[in-house]
Parts: C-alpha cells; structure tokens; sequence
C-alpha cells in the first residue's frame, strides 16, 4: 500500500501531452536548425512563460512570481501551513541552444502535477512548479540569475545592472518581461520550501552509454578553474640544441601529461580538461617562450577536490623542467550535496516503476545547486541523445521523457507522504 | 714552411679596424635600442652598400654587380685565367635586427682581403667580397634571394614581383639601389667561382657553451616543416567522464611528447620544435574537438631527415587514441654538404694560428647553402652572446671577431695554395 498513490500518480502520465507541450513551446525562438533562441528577459522568454502560466491557470494553480521573474505555479494542498514541495527548472536558452535543457524540466512538472490532480490525489503540502529566470546567462551572466537572486546569493539590484553584450541593461528590460505573467501575486525572494526536486536532461552522454533510462543525482561536481602560465626562453628552432633550450611549450605539455595520468582514477570522476593552450610567440621556427593553459577541474567530493587543487601546483613545479610556471586559481564553485533520502524516494520509486536507472553526480552547475542551501533538494537526468547540449541538435526521446514525468510524479507524492510521517 | 703565408695574412688582420667598419655600419639604420634596421632594397640598404663599394675602391679593388645587386669586390690574383676564391655574406638586416648578421661575414672579409694586401701576397685566384643581395627575406621574400637568383634557383623576373607588406614591388625600387654602388662593372648570374667561404655568427648559443673561439660548419641542417591537424569532439567538461572523450588537445600533446622522446638523441643533433600549438574552440570548460600544431624538424642528414619524417607520420597515427589525425609536410629544405677539404683547410689553419674551435652543423639557413650547389663551400661560425639573434641585442665580442677575421684571411691564402697546387 505504500506506494499506492505513487504509482496511480504516474499511471496518469501522458506522454502525449507532456511531448505535445514541449513541441509547443519549441516554436517560441525556434530556430531554422531545429533548436531554440530564447534567452532571458526576451520577448520570445516572456512569451513562454505567458503560456506556461496559462496552461497552470487552466489546471487551476495560481501563479506568483517574484521582483527577478522566477514564476511559480502552485496547486494547493491539504494543509496551509505547510512549506511547497517545488518542482521545475527553466525556461530561457542558450542562443543556439536545444528544445530541451531547461524546458523539459518544466514541461515534466507541469504533467506530474496534472497526473497527480488527475489522480485524484490531495497531497498534505502545496506542490509547485518553478520556471527559473535567466539560467543559461547567456545574454544577461551569471548563470543561475533567478534562483541565485532567490536564495540571497546576488542581490536584486546587482542583477538588474547585468549589461548584455549589445548594452541592453537588464533593468530595462524587466519590466515588460514580469508584466507578461500578469496577473500574479507577489512572491518573497527566500520564501522557504519544504523540497526542491529538479528534472534535467543530462548534458552529457553516460545514460545513453550505460543504456539505463534515467539518471538520479546524487551530487553537483565543485569545479576548480586554474590558469597556468609557464615562462622559459624563445630560442631559434634550428640553432639551439635541446639541452640548452627553455621550451615553455614542452614544458606546458609535460605538466599536463602528468596531471592526466595522476587524475586518471578508476572510477572515472575526476573530470580534468585542458580547454585553452596557448603557445607564444606561434611562429614554426621558434622554441616557444611562452605557454598558458586553462585546466578545469571537477569532482563531486569537496576534500578530494581540495587534494587534486594541491596536486595541480605540485605537479606543474614539479615538471617545469627549466622554466617557471605559475599557477593561479581563476574562479570555482564549491561541489553540492543532494539530500540522500530524497535520492532513496527516487530509487525506490523507479524500482517500483520498473524504470532502470544509475546514480551519477551533476557535471554541469543547475539551478538546484542554489536550492540545496535553502531546502533538502534532488535531481533526476532525462538522457540526451550523443550528450549533446546546448547545441540545436540536442534531443531526448519521447519515451525517455515520459518515463521522468513518471517518476517525478510518484517521487513528489512519496515526498510529500515522507514529509507529513 | 707551408703556413708561412697564411701567419703572414693573419699577423696584419687589424681587429680595431675591422670593428670600427663594424659600428660605423651599424649606423645605418642604427635603431633606438642599438641593433639596425637595414631590410633590402631601403635606402640604408644602398647607403651600406654603397659605403662598401667605397672602402674596397680605396683599397684598388674592382667593383662588380648583378642585375639584382649582388656586389662583388675583387683583388685581382696573378692568373687572370683564375676562377674567384669568394667570400663575404650579407648587408641587409631584420627590421628589428642587430649589428652583426650579416655585415660581420662582409666585414670580416674586407679585412682579410686588405690583411693579404698589407701582407704583400698575391694569390693566384682573384680574391672576392661579395655581400648578398636581400638575405633576409623580412621586407621582400624568399629569403636568401640574391643568391638563389645568381645560382639560378630563382629568375630574376620572379624576384622583381616580389611584394612587400606595404604594398611596394621589389622591381620598382631596383634601380635605385643598382645605381647606388655606381660605377660597378656588370656581374653575370651564375658566373662560376673556384671556392665559397662565408663568415657568419652563429645565431646559437653553442660556441659560447663550449667555450671555443670559432667555430667550422660542417654542414647546413636540411629542414621538414610538418602541420598536423587532430579531430576528436567537442565535449562538456562536466559531464563527458574521460573514457567517453575525443580530446583532440590531449591526443595532439600524446605525439608530440612520443616525438620529442623519439627524438632525442644522443648527440643532441636532431632539432625538434613545436612552435605552434592551437586547440579549438578553447573555451576553458569545453574538451577541445580539434588541434592544430606545428612540426619544424632539423637534422644535417639527408637520410637521417627521411627516417625521422617518416617517424613523425608513424608516431602520430600511433597516438591519435580515439582522435583522427592528419599530418602533411608544407615545406623543406634539402641538408647542405659543406666541403670536407675546406673545412679541413680552417681546422688546420685554426690549428695553426691556436684558435680553439669545434666543428658543428649550422641549424639556419645562409646564402652558403645556395653557393654549395655552385662551387666548393665553407663556413666559419664566430659566436653569438647568449645565442641571441635576430634582436637589437645581438652581440659578438671584438676579440672573436677579429679571430675569425683572422682564420679566415690565412685559409684563404690556404685554399688558394691548395687551388693551385
């Protein structure tokens, strides 16, 4: 019996419905390669989030919205005084960006809240949906602006002087983008929740390689950004012998063909990559100078984060041969932990759905890793085909789709039941 | 007996007054951070020239010049039937070039030639200056110009559509720089020569190294320019785990650490240089899809090169992992044989008058490696400070090069003994 109204929840799910949706809101911005161009605080931003307010509305839900445009949705529950259970993710894109990375996230909520009406199910607390302003920062940084606003990390103002690459100021622009909801009540940044739980489709390729069909998060990754820059002496190619030379390109090359082997672990967590190389002054006949990199570094594990951040400076001193090298932390964010019974409700529930699934850490930063700090939060990957994101070829299957609105229905049923035990 | 002439050529080489022709060219196109900038064909360019012509009339020496402005200065020997013994090098410099490329190896043989006067020797070949039109190549390409031209590696039609970056046309500004050595007897391209010996300085810092005063080329490194282009994919730095990764950046540094390991030798001869490095898109958090990079190879082996080319394709397909790799030899330069007899005449002579030096492979290019397809040829190396060229702070010691203008004036009082014998 205990997960009676779980799965009569995600018995009511239609794939139909949630696909139609997602199509439906795929030709706000879309774009003539298939893809979307609907960053924040835009009129084709606004207008989906006119119509995502108006499908809840047309459920029943009400709608509030805070002074940055994060939209809720909410269907009330049994108590009052009960925190929302809250549900979503975003509605902006990236400029080339795909139908599905933040949408789908959305469109999910919206279906398992339908399904758990259609169910019949009165839930103890309020459930919520969530569309987060502005979290691919693309035309307006940073990324993550509205729940980052949310939670008291940036401040209302700070955010309102975002200028976007073409001057555009974002203070001008979000009047008009708050009026598109309207009418809405008004929304408290910080107002508490009793849970966060965010569908997303993956962004990377492990779901579709390891065949499972969904991916249940238990972590975001910390990221550590690093800036090497290794000096020797530009020398002539033809005349300097190797033993008199100080190449800062080499050298550059032993540091990370060292750094690669050392954070090759068994597991395969630790994501190292070495995205810029830089080699002065790049003529072909000249012993390279100057060398810079970029490493980006993530794991899960806040400690081992710390101990591979030591091993970088180590691992460069250690192999500059006859040049300098200096190693400078550029930026990073700190990793995030999901609540773990959160996690247990969704592995439970997919059991009892029969949908396979793996657990994984988040390698991308979402809107969730601001939601951690406010309230006991969780995720779930939808796949995406080849790992392909922010990109217009992004795809995640119908069925794949379906199959999350499932589970996120049964899991905010079992969440709320686990939080008025 | 049989180095009693070549001490007499010797003991007359002045070294204050090879120095001073040295500075007072240095001040043609002398530069605020005291190297020259002196690029063919510019009016400083003629004016050296000029000065030149001038000094060897004084000292009753014919003038000759080419069509495309080799100037020729000669002593006439006691067989008018005699093919020219030749020695000299280049005026022209880099735009931000120093005091003694080039003009030193031009210097130092006007020295020699009024040392052998003073000395009262008559050779039997005519004596020869020659200072090399455009050897830079910096202002109008290719480099070493007016010697390809007068051994016909290069029409003199081709040279004259030479274009300079502001637009100027070599043909154009010929005239002006043929009619500022005037009079000069005309000079027939490819009018054949009994020996070549060029002075030049080392442009490397091995001399130095090794603390010997000069040093005897044996050879002129040939050259394989290479551009390799790896493909893998782009990917999420977060999300693609290291096993799912194309990384183009990291398989292009896996060859090029196989090669600099293949590549090294025991003797230190092989150059290997990566001078070019580029990963796209080089974005910090996205796994590099392609890379590019540079090979420039040296070796003064011919068939040692081809073994090493080879090396380099085999190497790079070795190591491309899950990448594709492309790698196509845009250029190269043919290995130069210098004459073993003559190199043997300056270690003698060098032996003789007590100079220390060693015998090694010039790792650049010089007008010598033109002249060897044209007659017997040799090259005398006086060190650089620091290995520094082709910068304003180039510098050789006025020590060496009087020592240098000393072996040089009694080999070719040698050669030409060992010419007529």
């Amino acid at each position: 019996m205990m997960y009676a109204d779980a799965h009569k929840a995600a018995s009511h799910v239609s794939g139909e419905r949630l696909w139609n949706r997602l199509m439906r809101l795929a030709e706000i911005g879309a774009t003539a390669k298939g893809g979307v161009n609907r960053q924040a605080m835009t009129p084709e931003d606004s207008q989906a989030r006119a119509l995502m307010a108006d499908w809840a509305r047309g459920l029943g839900f009400s709608v509030q919205q805070d002074g940055i445009g994060n939209l809720f949705m909410r269907r009330d529950g049994r108590d009052i005084s009960r925190l929302p259970i809250v549900t979503g993710s975003h509605l902006d894109s990236q400029p080339t960006g795909g139908c599905f990375d933040g949408v789908l996230g959305v469109v999910m909520a919206l279906e398992a809240l339908e399904a758990i009406q259609e169910a019949g199910i009165r839930t103890h607390h309020p459930l919520e949906i969530v569309a987060w302003m502005n979290e691919e920062g693309s035309r307006y940084g940073p990324v993550c602006m509205g729940s980052s606003v949310y939670v008291g990390r940036m401040g209302l103002a700070e955010a309102c002087a975002s200028v976007a690459s073409d001057g555009a100021v974002l203070g001008d622009e979000l009047p008009a983008a708050l009026a598109a909801v309207a009418p809405a009540e008004e929304r408290d940044f910080g107002a508490p929740m009793a849970a966060y739980l965010e569908s997303h489709i993956e962004q990377g390729p492990v779901l579709e390689e390891q065949g499972v069909q969904l991916g249940i998060v238990s972590a975001i990754q910390g990221i550590r950004w690093f800036r090497c820059e290794v000096t020797g002496a530009e020398a002539h190619a033809g005349t300097t012998p190797r033993r008199m030379r100080r190449d800062a390109g080499q050298a550059a090359m032993r540091m990370i063909a060292a750094m690669e082997e050392a954070f090759t672990d068994e597991g395969d967590a630790i994501r190292f990559t070495v995205g810029q190389f830089h080699v002065d002054p790049g003529s072909p006949n000249v012993v390279p100078g100057r060398a810079a990199f970029s490493i980006d570094l993530r794991h899960p594990d806040a400690a081992l984060l710390d101990t591979l951040s030591e091993q970088v400076h180590a691992i460069c001193q250690e192999h500059r041969g006859p040049c300098q090298v200096t190693v400078e932390q550029v930026g990073g964010v700190a990793p995030v932990d999901l609540a773990p019974w959160m996690t247990g409700v969704l592995d439970d529930c997919a059991a009892e759905l029969d949908v396979t699934r793996m657990t994984m850490p988040s390698g991308a930063v979402h809107d969730a890793s601001n939601m951690a700090a406010l309230c006991p939060t969780a995720m779930l990957f939808i796949p995406s085909r080849e790992g392909i994101s922010h990109n217009e070829a992004e795809w995640s299957e119908p069925d794949a789709c379906r199959d999350g609105a499932r589970l996120l229905a049964a899991s905010l049923v079992r969440i709320d039941e686990r939080l008025s035990q």
